[in-house]
């Protein structure tokens, strides 16, 4: 059952190790579908380069296993909060991948040094603080997941479908899991083209407002003209 | 129609891809056809790997368009405005590249710091200041065509086959769309360079003028020596 | 004879090729047999994408070549001062991947900046200091292990799998010759992205202690939540 | 004629592109026959990857061609000189690799500041100064041999295979062509560790004297213990 967010969720973890973004078992891909209210999610320890739909776990959003023998991904509960959080999206994605996890080890939100940036997240990606010892018990997980919404408290999730999460990397979402994913690659380039922007002028200001609009309602909203006209 | 032109703008379209210079749909490649006064260009949207000589959209110099069912690239404007400036250039392309974009959103012209910079670029590679909130309206992307004219002024388009926008990323072009795509590729590779060299060594000195004009002169101009002897 | 040894080392050198952390023959690996005392190591030379089983060496823990027409590695005394002061480790390796060899020439320990190091080293990878003029002669390699011995005394060799050796580069090991071409990937992965992080924060504190406990403790020990549960 | 330097020449100039050291035509390889006196080299403007015994060009120790329907590289003058005052070497070649065209655009010789280093260069690798206006001129290739000559006084070209031309880029050779080309390819790899290691400590000191012996011997000179013997 559930063929459609198998396929989806398999489909993110392999776009995952496809792009470059990991390594070994590095990431986790999941999709959910609000319906049922059932998440598919890799599990625990598989390389992403090698999920495919009938190996993923189907989890219920109390965390619950429903369909599949092996132990979902660690990172579960972090997928739920968020999930249960941001009814818009249907997919989350996290990674370590290098340049976006050095701005999360950094502590230092990502700033809009560029219309790169503009183009997908309308803001700053925001890096939560780390968590502390109390934090790091039995529901750790759920914990990650809770700083990222306390530091999303009035972000939208959709015009910033991204969080460093301070000391540890990066999470991505989007409406289906193949966008949190395509994401999740975005930030990886833009973190490290801001990286290297800042060893060339250290004192780079951020991108003016009027061109963070320009460009990232270029591509979102109503009245966004790039890309092709949807059939309606 | 218009075969040449659609063949030329395809592959530079996937030389982009190749040279690893965009990623999914992050830039855009074009040809003219002077005589007809039309530009083949990439539809909007569309990953640069997939670009084909059937799908390239045909548009006329204002910008309508002539052949093709796809919405052109949301960039067009600027590239019209660099055809109708520079009548020598043959194609023109754009990438978010990450050096270049790096050396963008830094606000810095890349200066002239070796021999590999003066085998293509006769003196820095400008770089805009970034468009101001009355650019970023309607006719956005014709400013940005206009702001590259402005900071062109009073220097030749075959010399320096290449601009930086500010806070944007890189515009290249050529006498024709596939030394375009090469000078995108050239302009990736010596702002990474520079990069590397100003890391070793902030204060280094642009190079002296005679061994600019050396090297630069040896692949150009009437008294070129490299390469082999076109048949004339 | 010896054909697990032989496979697990001939394996784990052609990981270290694939993995990209090696060039040329810039690398070696070796798998132990504890029972019979012996070690499989890569023939002096070989680059390491060309190990098979059938040409790795075998040699006795002074060092004496058992099986084998060619020499051994010239960094084969290292290893076996490693498995005969280590003797919960089964495999060890030698690589000199630019990031973890930074490090090293940089004579500094890996600090812990993020729970992707944690996850896999409980605490920073040490650097010993440089091997002195004396260290030099003619029994250099064994002085090598020597000093990473004194280096990690009062440490576990399974709660930090990896050590830099001053002004050289790493050496990694693990409960088999894979597990040790493995951490020898992350190694290179953490220290890239702790240079990294650096780079944008040079100030950058080590992650809190209950962060370390934490992921080290969710991968290993008897408490361990990740992957799957292995059949007892 | 003059079939093995033709192989081995063609084998030195794809090498660099498989070792990814060049782009497009951004570089060259040659091998000399000393007996017959005549030099083979890739033609100028011709991609390194697609040499091939048949499209070298055999030139004479002035520079005349002997075979060949081609322009020889512009670069000949300098293989030319370096072959004349280097008795003892077969092959050399050019590249503008990143890492080490970043050294050389920095105006600095590449420090020792690790074994891999001493593994093949026994001391730092000079940068040559610039070539000043003067240089400029008609014998712009072969003043470029020449001041690699000045820079080399007292060095032995056996020792450090390699040099950085201030400016413009690396040189390097070898006992023949496809030595040449590995020694760009460490070259290569050095320069880059090196950078990131200035970057992670920005004072560290060269390695010790006695380290550079040990390494630097183990793989040369009559006492060399690496890799497997020659049959005599």
């Amino acid at each position: 059952m559930y063929e459609r967010i198998r396929r989806e969720a398999a489909g993110a973890n392999r776009l995952l190790a496809e792009y470059g973004l990991v390594i070994l078992a590095w990431g986790n891909g999941s999709a959910i579908d609000r319906e049922a209210a059932v998440v598919a999610i890799k599990p625990s320890g598989l390389p992403c380069g090698e999920a495919a739909p009938e190996n993923m776990v189907i989890v219920d959003l109390a965390g619950r296993v429903v369909e599949g023998e092996l132990r979902p991904s660690s990172d579960t509960a972090t997928h739920l909060v968020l999930y249960q959080a941001f009814p818009e999206i249907g997919g989350v994605v996290h990674t370590h991948s290098s340049a976006a996890t050095a701005w999360a080890q950094a502590g230092r939100a990502l700033p809009v040094l560029g219309t790169t940036h503009a183009d997908t997240f309308y803001g700053p990606v925001p890096c939560t603080p780390p968590l502390t010892g109390e934090d790091a018990g039995e529901d750790y997980e759920k914990r990650t997941g809770e700083i990222i919404l306390r530091t999303f408290s009035g972000l939208s999730p959709s015009a910033v479908p991204a969080a460093l999460v301070g000391g540890h990397g990066p999470f991505a979402w989007g409406k289906d899991a193949l966008a949190a994913a395509e994401n999740a690659l975005i930030l990886e380039e833009v973190a490290k083209t801001a990286a290297l922007t800042l060893s060339i002028a250290p004192l780079t200001p951020p991108l003016n407002s009027s061109l963070l609009d320009r460009h990232y309602f270029r591509k979102h909203g109503a009245r966004a003209t790039y890309g092709q006209k949807r059939e309606g």
